[in-house]
């Protein structure tokens, strides 16, 4: 059986930065030639970050990026890296406008394809067959389907490559790859984290490994682009289900990976494939370690996407520190935790604002969270700033318990303006979901890094978080009391959440039915649940879209996160 | 010739509202029997609403249209209205998903139909063919295409019925309705208004009666839905291309209009057409009126459809009254005058919030507007409520200007809360483009009257809207001096728009180029504009893309409104 050495090159794209994204292949193929590697698959869109969304129907950049492939592959070349197959996503176009829509919007007019570069040239091109267009993805929007499959044979192996969708669709193209009788496939992919995907994804993998007897090399980019955290998690497994490498998740990677595949037979290839030849000599190549990651605890996937998502949030857009208020709560302490995880605790700075209904537990657990964490801290008490508003316009119930929030933001949003941090807001996926906040008060910020964990979920991850320092011999970074003690929004003396809302543990899984199900009242009532409450937490939900619209982005780590996954009216009058 | 009294309803229903919007095809049919009528076309979805978004993916929500659907048949019946067909749109379902996502995220799992009711059941049912899945529709992610056509026979002619989209699609059902030989085609729609949209839409409808030699009946819904304004304009037009009737826009209407149709000769049916025959019987009619409107001034149609998507925004949701800042300038004139309009001065709050930067003239400006408009009008200054946080936080340059505008915000947020006022934000088009706003300030707001009305637009719109009520001997709702005097936020002394930003003739002619007509930048620097200025103006676009995600929703009047319509990443380096 021939050998061949692949390279999988997990980098992490600037959506728009062709030359930045360029520099990263060039550095991977340099890698990856110093490896004595055939072959290196970089992922999908990997030249132009994914999701590009509507700049795939802007002509200029489609001019742009093929402008980007072209040089890259010329540079390849340049850089005696021209023998080195090389696999890069990215779109193609324009081509003819898929439909000709009612106005002059802009309708799919590219495919979203991988090119192979070889000897300074694009030899041959996949478009994709199966575009999602689903949950986070608007891909039929955008993309116009391919229908050919496309072989390479390469040391006398036959290559068949396709992108991400692809690979999910019984009788797709992974049915025409099996007639192919490919030795090996290769999977470009854009593929955002979600918890638990990876129980999902990898069987995935191995199932149509073994249903083509075919090596499959599935390659994922890594990082944040606004409410998307790709994960990595890079893979080979063989026609026998075996791992034969694999990425670690939420970093850069490259996973060079030696298969024994199938010499390719001349089987007749079934309709639309393209079979491209490309002669390249085989070479001795050193003996490889074995490099299998194994992904950690769910928190810990969790926590990492988290801190991913900030990261890049605060990175690829600029920032050099972010702010947010510490209430002295749980919500507020674990934001700080993701960021000084995510930036340093140099480039955070959090604020304790009390107003004359804080607790004195609100300050302390505060000072607490700072010390631990290290971070930059100040004070800015607000009775001062509230008092003169609620005077002049005689708040007071709901409106004033609004103003206090308001007043924070206006502080945040103050010392935003002063200094240039990125505002983080610290509502988690509960409150947003029944509108438990203020808007144009706690919500105000950038990004919202707990904005798709569940209240339950929050203590969880802080409990796991501190735990895992715990096992380091470092300080555990959120405090016990912020953990421990009843949640309050601190806006009236003596409230507690639970004044308002059910019990978080019975909440959350109504809302798991509601939102991420997508069940019907009726349905929930079914599960056992009451039906008031059911009706009660169920409309709240209903009636927050409007503030959900003009909330922050954060990182999606769920099944079905609010934003662009969840896309209901805001007016909505529900008779079932 | 066989006659046929068709009626179209163009009703206002609410996306949800299953017993509402059954109400209203009950009261169509009522009236379309008691005018002598052989059938009633309703609009698409006329129904459930439209979009009903991923409600679609909703079982539940199925199950309810499901039922209501068969309510309304029984319903008829029951009335004595049995005979008359009925069209209504709805959406039908649950079917087996259309494909398996990679998460739990729901697909498509329904059609979207057009049912035929008579004699107290659905005899016939289209699912259309084409979805829309650009700008702002996400049909192809909540729907499964259909592949039938439906053909009915009535009083010995042929009714062809297809939905929306399918009409707009050389090749089509269209093309299988010649081979068909109808001699009606309805059209079933939910096709949202832009500005010049009509100048497309009839040219349409005229061009498929006479391709096809067949009397197109093209019915629309009415009404606002979130950032979308349905205009109705239905219209019947026949073989020769002539307008046999037309709808008022933006209104209500029930369109009578008697048909000489072609008998249904037996020609052979081409595959997948069902032809459905139902028996009722001719009856002799008395003579109808003539039913043409005429469509208004392109500025008219405009405010027309702002006011109307204010009007149902506020109806829809609930509120009683609306708030705004009244800043003396020409865009929270307009908002307000498109306020009363919609609701009438006695549920319209209007607010000064003189600064010390204040202009005599924009305090005046206020004073005059609110005295021509009948408002209810207060005044609350902010330098005391400004005055208190500069100091405490030491803000100053554009930090200081931001926080006016958010004790502005504060200001009406708090009467919002005490009064139950949705407060209605006044930015408009231009300013959210470049991001010439404060985020958390004069951003806030529910509605967004003129958020697709670029600045010059609003200028004319409010010449116009003065000129209107001088023609009908009322008082011009908008003072001159706002309409005539240079633009300034007024954040520091004697500070103009100008100062920041480009003319905006200017400014609104390179935004044009670039949102609307998604051109790249060297594309606009061909069309003749300096360069700088073009990087300028596109850097800023890209860059307000986070203030934009956060602001309220408005109604859609061109054909790139911000929103839905347009989707681009906020993370995004552009090097093209």
């Amino acid at each position: 059986m021939p050998r061949l050495r692949l390279v999988l090159g997990q980098s992490n794209p600037v959506v728009g930065d062709l030359v930045g994204n360029a520099e990263q292949v060039l550095a991977a193929a340099r890698a990856a030639h110093a490896a004595g590697a055939d072959l290196l698959a970089m992922g999908e869109m990997a030249l132009t970050g994914y999701p590009i969304e509507d700049l795939a129907s802007r002509p200029s950049f489609l001019a742009a990026s093929a402008r980007a492939v072209e040089a890259l592959a010329a540079r390849l070349a340049i850089e005696g890296l021209g023998e080195l197959v090389v696999v890069v996503g990215h779109p193609d176009g324009p081509l003819a406008p898929r439909e000709l829509g009612t106005s002059n919007a802009p309708t799919a007019i590219a495919q979203n394809v991988a090119s192979v570069l070889h000897r300074g040239a694009v030899v041959a091109r996949y478009a994709k067959h199966h575009l999602p267009n689903y949950s986070v993805f608007d891909e039929y929007r955008v993309f116009i389907p391919g229908d050919e499959l496309l072989v390479l044979r390469l040391q006398g192996v036959d290559v068949a490559i396709i992108v991400c969708e692809d690979l999910w669709r019984d009788g797709g193209p992974v049915g025409r790859v099996l007639e192919a009788d490919a030795g090996v496939l290769v999977v470009v992919n854009a593929s955002p984290f979600e918890r638990d995907k990876d129980e999902v994804r990898l069987p995935l993998v191995t199932r149509r490994a073994v249903e083509t007897d075919t090596i499959v090399a599935y390659v994922n980019i890594v990082g944040g682009q606004d409410d998307l955290v790709f994960d990595g998690d890079s893979v080979v497994v063989d026609g026998h289900g075996t791992i034969l490498a694999r990425a670690p998740q939420f970093v850069e990677h490259l996973l060079v990976v030696d298969v024994d595949a199938a010499a390719a037979t001349d089987t007749s290839l079934p309709p639309a494939v393209a079979r491209v030849a490309i002669a390249t000599a085989a070479s001795p190549k050193p003996e490889l370690p074995r490099d299998v990651a194994l992904p950690p605890d769910d928190r810990e996937q969790i926590w990492n996407a988290l801190v991913l998502g900030v990261r890049d949030y605060v990175e690829k857009n600029g920032f050099r520190s972010v702010i947010l208020g510490l209430s002295g709560g749980i919500d507020s302490a674990a934001c700080a935790a993701i960021a000084v995880d995510a930036l340093g605790a140099d480039r955070v700075h959090g604020v304790s604002m009390p107003s004359r209904w804080s607790s004195d537990h609100s300050r302390s657990d505060a000072d607490d969270l700072a010390d631990r964490l290290g971070l930059h801290y100040s004070v800015e008490p607000i009775a001062d700033l509230v008092a003169p508003v609620e005077t002049q316009l005689a708040l007071d119930g709901v409106a004033a318990e609004n103003l206090q929030a308001r007043i924070r933001a206006i502080i945040l949003m103050g010392l935003s303006n002063m200094h240039g941090h990125l505002v983080l807001t610290t509502g988690n996926k509960t409150e947003l979901a029944v509108g438990y906040s203020t808007i144009y008060g706690d919500s105000v910020g950038g990004f919202a890094p707990i904005k798709d964990v569940p209240k339950t979920l929050v203590w969880e991850l802080a409990r796991w978080r501190n735990e895992y320092a715990v096992a380091r011999g470092e300080t555990p970074p959120i405090p016990e009391n912020s953990i421990a003690k009843p949640p309050s929004a601190e806006l009236r003396p003596g409230q507690v959440d639970q004044d308002t809302l059910p019990p978080y543990e019975l909440l959350d899984a109504v809302l798991e039915a509601y939102v991420t199900r997508h069940l019907g009242k009726d349905d929930i009532v079914g599960l056992g649940y009451d039906h008031d409450l059911v009706h009660r937490i169920t409309g709240l939900v209903d009636r927050a879209e409007w503030k959900r619209r003009q909330g922050a982005i954060g990182p999606k780590i769920s099944g079905m996160a609010f934003g662009r996954d969840r896309r209901l009216p805001i007016t909505y009058r529900p008779t079932e």
